[in-house]
């Protein structure tokens, strides 16, 4: 119900590893790998989807994530996942445009230095706070948070709160152009 | 043997996750989740046991455990445990109906946005220092420990704490009174 | 070596849950419980005993560990284990007794109340900075590292020390009373 | 092609436990032993693989890490693994040997006293910021980072600017004196 202001984040694409993740990964010599979500970030993405800005989690052909594991995450967290090789900005233009959405209708929560070009384009992007210095600069919004502890909620609440910003400033414009 | 002041904490509530937990569940693509738990925390629910204050854990519909991991927690820190959904007041009403208790004589443990309506209405209420802004408002007492390490067994500490006070406060009323 | 001064430790106890550990215990559904120790803490453990301290674990009966993952602690660690009550000074005197050893020459490293006669009586005594307040007040020494993160290993560097310390002091005595 | 200058780091070596790693080993009582290693640093190892710098884990006998597990993170991590004893200079000088190369060629990263004739001879050498003070005082280089956290990726980026500053020193040399 914003979108006729052509401004508004629609989508919100959100790294695995070292943003949902804290990156780390437990492994045994035979056994199964494990890494661990945070409730507080799954209960941030519920509330992005329940005021309908949908939530696409991004892994890298880097992370040491395999893919049975991502697909494990993703269902718990309630997510499509976007599958990306070594320049993330090319598959997801391809998932946008699939959408049909543009980068200022997105936000992009990274934390390395592939994710530089996405971090710029976004109309909101964020790092958490213990992301590379390359990452950090070119993200618009540091989280408080680290990653796997609260950084992507963190970011879901920055998000809403820019919109319900941006959906205030609109009304003023509607109501003094009357 | 407190009761007859009718003030004093007889039960506390505690969420599960973020509060007992730091909120992080460890999985693996095809294996059982985990979680990990505090001996600091279970020996506070142990003090508070052994001073005639019973501890009831909370679980909500939206956090990341399943019904088996719960119970065995619950059973693990020895404790009960109410399920709640989306509105934990509502469900946790009925567990103080039945227990014949109000809502001054509970103590609150929580950690987010739902829990904002039991923090205001219990008679002592906290929250672990890493918990969202939200939640922290509403609280009475915000913790110095996070989730997971030694949150509980400090708020644990000042129900003790200020239910002696409460009770030497009485015996000087009782005396002067005399 | 050092026996003759009658005032060096010998023995050192190290409380298992919060010394060895951060506290936490992994836990799944229907799995085995894991916990983790740190290089860091089983290095200093070695130092000790190749400088001839002998280290020995305490685990209470209020630990969230059972006995086949103490063990399994004890053996990696390279120590024998002390299993104790409520009261850890009851039984840790019946093992000083056996060993032939006052607790003038015992290092003890605890974390909790029940910790507190011990800390007390021991000629050293410690606590990892994220100890409660109560054990923190009664030791002699407050490491600088939390549980499981190296304060085993950052106490027995301080013991080593103290001997060290010691032994320069009494050379010196020796050396002017000729 | 930085090989003429004979003062290039070609091949780092990185300890496993505390620098890959955070020292902690999670056990359970009849289980396979787990360990975490984060997808940061493995980002960065691969950075330094692209720019020619080999790297090559090192796993003492005194790490609490069996082998089974120390060839499963190696392979994870895309190295290959020296196995020291209690000199690790004594076996990777046999390393250096049969690769050719010299000990300013070598960036070294360790984290305990046993490491400290390594930090002193290596080019340039690195230690997490957790590493106990006597692995401190002999490296060249402290992460701001802990071990397990990005200490290895840090110490990597560290080691690629170093090169390119003597890569433009050389340059404004060669150009001088034309």
């Amino acid at each position: 119900r914003y979108g006729y202001h052509g401004k508004v984040v629609r989508l919100m694409f959100c790294n695995i590893s070292g943003c949902l993740t804290d990156g780390r990964v437990l492994m045994s010599g035979s056994g199964e790998d494990m890494v661990a979500i945070n409730t507080k970030d799954t209960v941030g993405i519920q509330m992005l989807q329940s005021e309908e800005v949908e939530v696409v989690l991004v892994t890298s052909s880097v992370d040491l994530l395999n893919s049975v594991l991502v697909d494990k995450l993703a269902k718990r967290a309630g997510c499509e996942v976007a599958k990306v090789g070594e320049e993330p900005l090319k598959d997801l233009k391809l998932v946008l445009e699939r959408k049909k959405l543009k980068w200022n209708q997105v936000a992009f929560m990274g934390n390395d230095k592939v994710d530089v070009s996405c971090l710029n384009l976004a109309g909101l992007s964020a790092v958490p706070s213990d992301a590379p210095i390359v990452a950090t600069d070119a993200a618009k919004y540091t989280c408080r948070n680290v990653g796997g502890s609260g950084a992507v909620r963190e970011f879901g609440e920055y998000i809403l709160l820019q919109r319900e910003k941006a959906k205030m400033k609109q009304d003023r414009i509607d109501t003094s152009s009357k």
